[in-house]
């Protein structure tokens, strides 16, 4: 058994069965031995950046590590920045990155570049697998690293892939995450006692169901508000569930939301600050009078800790939970708003809803918050280019899912060509462009740093409506059908053809 | 003045006048600047390898440094590759790649990374601005240090920008090339002398116009061999210049095209490796018993070098010059060689070449030799999705001269939003897209390295046919205007009619 053929068994046997490849010359032993694993699926990707953001969605949705295949220096490069979101948002992952064999190393070879050292600014866990014999028990350790979150980078020599030698290890059994000790949550429990203004900040594994209506139980027995992070991973949201608010982007309305709190209780979270800095502006929302505290660290088992916390402060307790409601279906012009309401009137019961909307996505969450239960997954690192990948992960984790995308035009360029993987895995995805021709958001932090220049050559580097892209020619050219939306009628016309029928779609939203 | 106006106009100063640019929040104020220094072009790109590959294609053509504009560590992340491919050819470049602002890093906001870890990889010079008042200094410091070739990065917080109290720095002189001691010339002029087999390698600055002359002469007046390494970051190239042939790329070849040479003499050129590590295979093609002697160094003045050689070695020898000519103008199939003589039979004068054809340019260079004095731009790290950005640097760069880019279509798929650059700059660029629905060098690969698997899974992760790309389609859709080619006559026709015309042009050649 060669070394890449014990990798991959290794780690189907550890659970990790789906890679995201784009795949090149050194790691083709790797390639080869999908034959002999067929447990292990291969889904191509036209561009690592594609392949390492489906593994995060893929994650975030099965909960288990999902896997890539980069090819050295550069291909593991063009997966950085949605490497960077996935450790942002603690997504488990495990990279294989090829490298040369171990002879040619030394030779500088044209595409040798220092993996090591850029890998380990994004990963929990780095290693460089030195013989076929140790290949397996590198996999096993870099799944175990990374069984509460995190990336693994297991660097692979082409001749350890290639070499006869290797032989199979055993898994190790999976280790759940570490408990909060009951003085933490006594302590938290008497802060809520105190009555004074409180705000349950819940990030991370706490805003699933389970976290949710802990939190909720807490919050109807305490009076203690709650809200989540600005952009959680994965959180559960609809009817039936707690009406939990996130805190706002910006950070004078960041700064409103927790004004007069005075204390500040992180539940998988950590403390939030805003995104940038600005002129003027503090580096975050947390009133200075506000005492922060923390009930679950991320990693550690917050849902429990939330459950505690209830019994303690708030039992017997019933949550507030949403009733079911759905905003009607607008008519008219296709404003950010009415697209929002088009997606809030159509949600379908367990929909996977995967947002960067950046700043199209208007009234999106207010509108939605009634439909029936869903998955929200939002960009956890800031990086844009996320949002069309994540998609194909959450689509590959979850088959019998529908997953709607909600995808702001500029971002979308970075990765476009997942919509060609879209078409070959004939995943269930409807992708709804917010098509405003420019980077909205740029024009708004423009003014927001006080720069003074608004100038035509500043305009002009915001401005990507010169030319137009026509996003129906770019998902047609990669196998996905798609059609155009100018009217809030044609937008919802188009999203329930989307719905009802199995594959991708692509539905450009001419945003007014 | 703040910080970033300081920076700009100090760049200008500098030689440095163009920055591809893909901004986000932390580069407001850069880019505000721009209408206070209109001296300075910023190009937008929807993509940062779009940014980075540009920059590299018009560092090339412009013998100055090309300088882009990035977004923290996701955003440098992104042009990761092409920043690789860069440093391998040694392209001058300067990168300024935002940061949070200084009170704003401590708090490990959302797109918090460790950029100065990641720019040491790729970076001849690294350094972080701590002050408005240092900004300026820094890129006169920034610029030097490139001015042999190599990347500068120059990270900048984000409030370093917008403060003021900066002012503008002096450029430094820039410093020329050292020169080769005469001792090393005339022990290569003495093995020249002792008649074994010679090959004179050449490759970096050795292989434009002037280095090839002096190294005609060498060849004329020796009989040593000339050779240049596999892929040049720039050649020029056809009739009125010696005949140098390539070292082929496949190993066997290489080792073919080297046997039996006693001494290889590098001039601007490192001895050559394969690009890749094979079971069983020697990792270079330099013989056992052939000595490696070097002239010069990348970086020094190699075609002082070689004129030294030339008067030493050969004094008064006239160098042998390739006759204009062309291939005949094929018929029929579109075959890769067919492509590669309509190539040859219609190429204008002062072209500029841009070359990732990969394993689709079959015969090129030899149906191109005799063709009128062009440039040719090759993948000189072998990080794929450097050839549509190029091809736009280049353009940038030389406006006056046709840019022709013959690109493999899976390489393009990396760095396709290039071509809404190619539009929005009405750029003068031919892209001929090498259309062959599959990963063929990894076919080549898979079966090279000796894998044995060769079952349906691994071949589907090397076939892209699977939806069909219609690039056609993806050229319209970002504005360019594209046709397609299935025999050779129609893409003689529809090249003729791209040449002829300004701005961009797309042809998909379906080969077979």
């Amino acid at each position: 058994m060669n070394g890449a053929q014990a990798l991959i068994r290794t780690l189907v046997d550890a659970g990790v069965d789906v890679c995201f490849a784009n795949p090149g010359t050194s790691e083709m032993h790797f390639v080869a031995a999908l034959d002999d694993v067929p447990e292990m699926r291969g889904v191509l990707t036209l561009f690592e950046g594609v392949a390492t953001g489906a593994a995060d969605g893929y994650a975030r949705m099965a909960g288990r590590p999902g896997a890539t295949l980069l090819h050295l220096g550069p291909g593991m490069g063009n997966g950085l920045a949605n490497l960077h979101n996935a450790r942002r948002g603690r997504a488990p992952m495990v990279n294989v990155v090829g490298d040369h064999a171990r002879a040619h190393k030394r030779l500088d070879a044209p595409l040798e570049s220092d993996i090591d050292a850029v890998a380990g600014t994004f990963s929990a866990w780095v290693r460089r697998s030195l013989s076929p014999a140790d290949v397996a028990a590198d996999a096993v350790d870099a799944v175990a690293a990374v069984s509460a979150g995190g990336i693994a980078t297991l660097i692979l020599p082409a001749d350890v892939s290639w070499e006869e030698g290797a032989a199979v290890a055993e898994p190790r059994p999976s280790r759940p995450a570490p408990r909060v000790a009951p003085p933490v949550v006594e302590e938290v429990a008497a802060v809520l006692a105190g009555g004074e203004p409180t705000v349950l900040f819940l990030g991370g594994n706490t805003v699933g169901e389970d976290g949710l209506l802990a939190a909720g139980q807490v919050a109807a027995g305490t009076g203690v508000r709650l809200m989540t992070e600005t952009f959680p991973a994965r959180a559960a949201r609809g009817a039936g569930l707690p009406d939990v608010a996130r805190l706002p982007y910006p950070p004078e309305v960041a700064m409103k939301a927790l004004a007069g709190t005075r204390h500040l209780v992180l539940a998988g979270a950590t403390a939030p600050v805003h995104f940038f800095g600005y002129p003027g502006v503090p580096g975050h929302p947390v009133p200075e009078d506000c005492t922060v505290h923390v009930l679950s660290e991320p990693g550690e088992d917050g849902v429990a800790a939330l459950r505690a916390l209830a019994d303690l402060a708030a039992p017997g307790a019933e949550p507030q939970l949403l009733e079911a409601s759905r905003p009607e279906l607008p008519t008219g012009p296709l404003t950010p708003r009415a697209m929002s309401a088009v997606i809030g009137a159509l949600l379908p019961e367990r929909a996977i809803v995967v947002d960067e909307a950046i700043t199209s996505g208007v009234g999106i969450m207010e509108l939605t918050s009634g439909a029936p239960r869903h998955d929200w997954l939002a960009l956890t690192g800031g990086a844009i280019g996320d949002g069309l990948p994540m998609a194909l992960g959450a689509a590959v984790a979850c088959p019998d899912r529908p997953v709607i995308g909600i995808q702001a035009d500029g971002s979308a360029m970075y990765t476009i060509s997942a919509l060609w993987s879209y078409a070959r895995e004939q995943a269930d995805i409807t992708t709804i462009i917010c098509d405003n021709g420019s980077y909205a958001i740029l024009q708004h932090e423009l003014s927001r740093v006080g720069a003074a220049g608004d100038g035509e050559r500043a305009a002009k580097l915001l401005d990507i409506g010169g030319p137009g892209l026509d996003f129906v020619s770019l998902a047609q050219g990669m196998g996905v059908p798609a059609t155009r939306a100018t009217t809030a009628e044609e937008l919802a016309d188009q999203l329930r053809t989307a719905l009802a029928e199995p594959g991708p779609h692509l539905i450009d939203a001419v945003l007014r």
